[in-house]
């Protein structure tokens, strides 16, 4: 059962994951990148060989696309919405043709707003995993979530 | 005309700029929306007015990935193409139907590699500004460069 979480129900350390993953295809990869990312690393497995990333790889972009996906269909159910205000972004290692994506959430700071009563920040230190448990991309991320009405 | 740049030829202070723009309607805020981040504010045009973002918002990660295609079409044809490890993303204001986005670009940062002659690391400030002027995302990235071989 899914909860919807104000900012008085989170604090630090708390864990969460996504309840369900995606798997890319090579079709997946090139399709989003000849939208919005099209460069040979990401749109042409013969032309990637010979590229920094040594063959296909997913637009960073793509991953972080369906990182936050994972999220919105996960079991972490921020009142309101996710709504990031920005954060500190990362692709330690490219996502593959048929890489299986899963996330991991920490909350690392829960913060009251003083302006705004009815509000806060969260950062969240949100870590998306392929199949081998490897980091492709890590991502800390501040929220706005509200507190309860009372 | 444009010319590919090691990172020889690049220096703190220089500047770029998208040589093309885009603008987004409405349809495409809910079509990228339903795929990748399925909230009201970004698919639903009436309920998206009682959220925070009092009407239809793009998803952030929407307006990153405009803002990627802008920088692969613009003028900045780094060699070896654009790989970003990472960087500091925040969208100050919402991007909204409608709005036509472009993209300026400072360098921050040369960093030659210690361990590896043949690359070095460059730091950009890109923002992502609307018809307004007006920043939708700002985005500071490190970015893989190769130096020339001599």
């Amino acid at each position: 059962m899914t909860k919807t979480l104000f900012l008085d129900d989170l604090a630090v350390g708390q864990r969460f994951a996504s309840t369900t993953s995606v798997t890319l295809t090579e079709a997946d990869i090139i399709a989003y990148a000849k939208q919005f990312d099209p460069q040979p690393f990401h749109t042409d497995p013969e032309a990637a060989k010979s590229t920094f990333f040594g063959g296909l790889a997913a637009s960073g972009w793509h991953t972080a696309a369906l990182s936050m996906r994972l999220l919105v269909d996960s079991s972490l159910h921020i009142a309101g919405g996710h709504i990031g205000a920005g954060g500190e972004i990362s692709w330690p290692r490219p996502t593959r043709p048929g890489d299986t994506l899963r996330v991991v959430y920490e909350i690392v700071e829960v913060k009251p707003s003083k302006s705004r009563p009815d509000r806060g920040m969260i950062t969240v230190k949100a870590e998306t995993l392929n199949q081998n448990d490897e980091v492709v991309q890590l991502f800390v991320v501040k929220m706005v979530v509200p507190r309860k009405v009372s």
